[in-house]
């Protein structure tokens, strides 16, 4: 018997009848020291809440027979060295893949075609295109600067609008789907670029790698398209392409995070915010369920485990 | 020596250097009796106006040697009996396809994700996802109502968003990508779509397709999107589903049309509103470009030319 436990009522009945041979519980290590309906000691595997926080793992540490921790989460820097050696964790790696690869075409088609300018022009109740044409996407050039799965999704979405997509990761690499270029060769991409699209993890690396010169090297009226995390960019840079006009953006993502009231970025010409809802949608949960299904049907017959990030490949081995 | 005659500079200019055998001219009928720069009596093809109305055409009807006359326009109702039946009419379909798909996309992705709410929300300075999560585009059941050049551009966009979509036509076929079902059996269609996107052209046939009943049969939270024609939609009945807040909606066109202040749709719940823009962006002006560039080999060569809707097969022929 492997017994599972899950942070929330709503995601363990999602999973529905569990497979043969599994026990599923209910235990938010946010709140709970142990779980509600199942012994602390029999819990084997556990999905972890998703609040980026060291405080539920302390919680899993201490429950003596877990072997797997999943997390939703791509990011996983909150769990290190918080865990025992022996647990195998897996992150959230595609969960949240297809909405936030979603919401950047998005934006990026809010911006280029107006919607978002249209959509506040309601309130005035005037039928007015606007003297000047606003730009289509096809044809259009754009560099993904992010080579992950969000990355991936981003760019298969935008081919389909007729597009140029150049995927830039960290280094430079051949992929089955075209090559990958590195960060190094941005200052020859950037001229070439009619929207430019973040979402590389936020790391040492990529800390501030949008700052003035990035933005300088983008072509008058380019677009700038963050759903990466905010301080990707150099918000103090980004005001002032914003505010020359050269340069338009859409965020998802702000530094700093959540925007507060006043901040000049609300009043920016030629800006679209939204509060950070690239990884927000009901489908998340699909994808949590769908990946802790597999990972289940994994750990029954001690076969490989998806997106495992740290401790053993294979739990208890 | 074949005369080809633009109704604007630009577009004259956007050909760049004719093909050997061809004289272009500038003849804007919408204002002028005959070309600025080469006889009227020598023009043996024209690119039209864009404008919808008879004149120009009755001006092209009085140069003798015409024989071709190439619109920008998908519809040409404008043009039946006012050129003699010698002269061969070809339509703009094509030309508008890509970039009303990607409208249509993209009010599906500023609805559903709420990208249109934000930006309204800008004004008010304040970070806030909202206490209730939108929809992800993904795995979504999408009917496209309108199988022509528009809908399937809108199928392939909304292919890659990992959706399902079903394309109707006005009657049901077989082709390469799939099956196109019959406007009959939309009743059995709306009840399972998440989303549905209209772009038929407008007929007797389509003139308030989608009225009381077809809004009923549409799921609750259903999201309508038109970028065909106002008249195809029944305004009191679509208003009467979003005041009830039964369905959301986002309109591209609208019947009337431009929408006069203080109609009831600019203060409608959960209705996105965009001034027709659908096919109005710099693309026009390449894609129009590129279809003269074609025709203009053809007629040169003796060989088929595309989208002909009037007048015999080949000019002269």
């Amino acid at each position: 018997m492997l017994t599972w436990t899950f942070p929330t009522a709503e995601l363990r009945d999602m999973l529905g009848e569990p497979p043969a041979g599994v026990r599923v519980g209910l235990w938010d290590q946010l709140v709970d020291d142990e779980p509600t309906d199942v012994p602390l000691d029999e819990v084997d595997a556990v999905l972890a809440p998703d609040w980026v926080v060291p405080e539920p793992f302390e919680r899993i540490a201490r429950a003596p027979r877990v072997r797997f921790v999943q997390l939703s989460t791509a990011g996983y820097e909150h769990v290190r060295g918080v865990l025992p050696a022996h647990v195998t964790v897996a992150n959230g790696r595609g969960v949240h893949s297809d909405e936030t690869a979603e919401l950047a075409v998005g934006l990026v088609l809010a911006q280029l075609r107006g919607i978002d300018v249209f959509a506040r022009r309601m309130a005035v109740q005037y039928w007015e295109p606007g003297l000047v044409k606003r730009p289509s996407l096809a044809g259009k050039r754009v560099v993904v600067v992010g080579a992950g799965s969000i990355g991936t999704e981003i760019r298969a979405r935008l081919l389909a609008f007729r597009t140029t997509v150049t995927l830039v990761g960290r280094t430079a690499r051949d992929t089955p789907d075209g090559p990958v270029h590195g960060v190094d060769e941005l200052p020859a991409l950037l001229p070439h670029a009619d929207v430019v699209v973040v979402v590389i993890p936020l790391t040492d690396l990529s800390q501030g790698l949008v700052d003035a010169a990035f933005l300088a090297a983008m072509p008058d009226g380019a677009l700038l398209v963050n759903v990466a995390r905010g301080k990707v960019v150099d918000t103090a840079a980004l005001l002032a392409e914003l505010g020359s006009g050269r340069l338009r953006a859409a965020l998802d993502v702000t530094d700093p995070e959540p925007l507060p009231p006043e901040h000049p970025l609300w009043r920016a010409p030629n800006l679209l915010i939204t509060p950070h809802v690239g990884g927000d949608t009901p489908l998340t949960e699909v994808r949590v369920t769908e990946l802790v299904r597999r990972q289940l049907a994994a750990l029954l017959a001690g076969a490989p485990l998806e997106n495992v990030v740290a401790g053993p490949e294979q739990p208890g081995g």
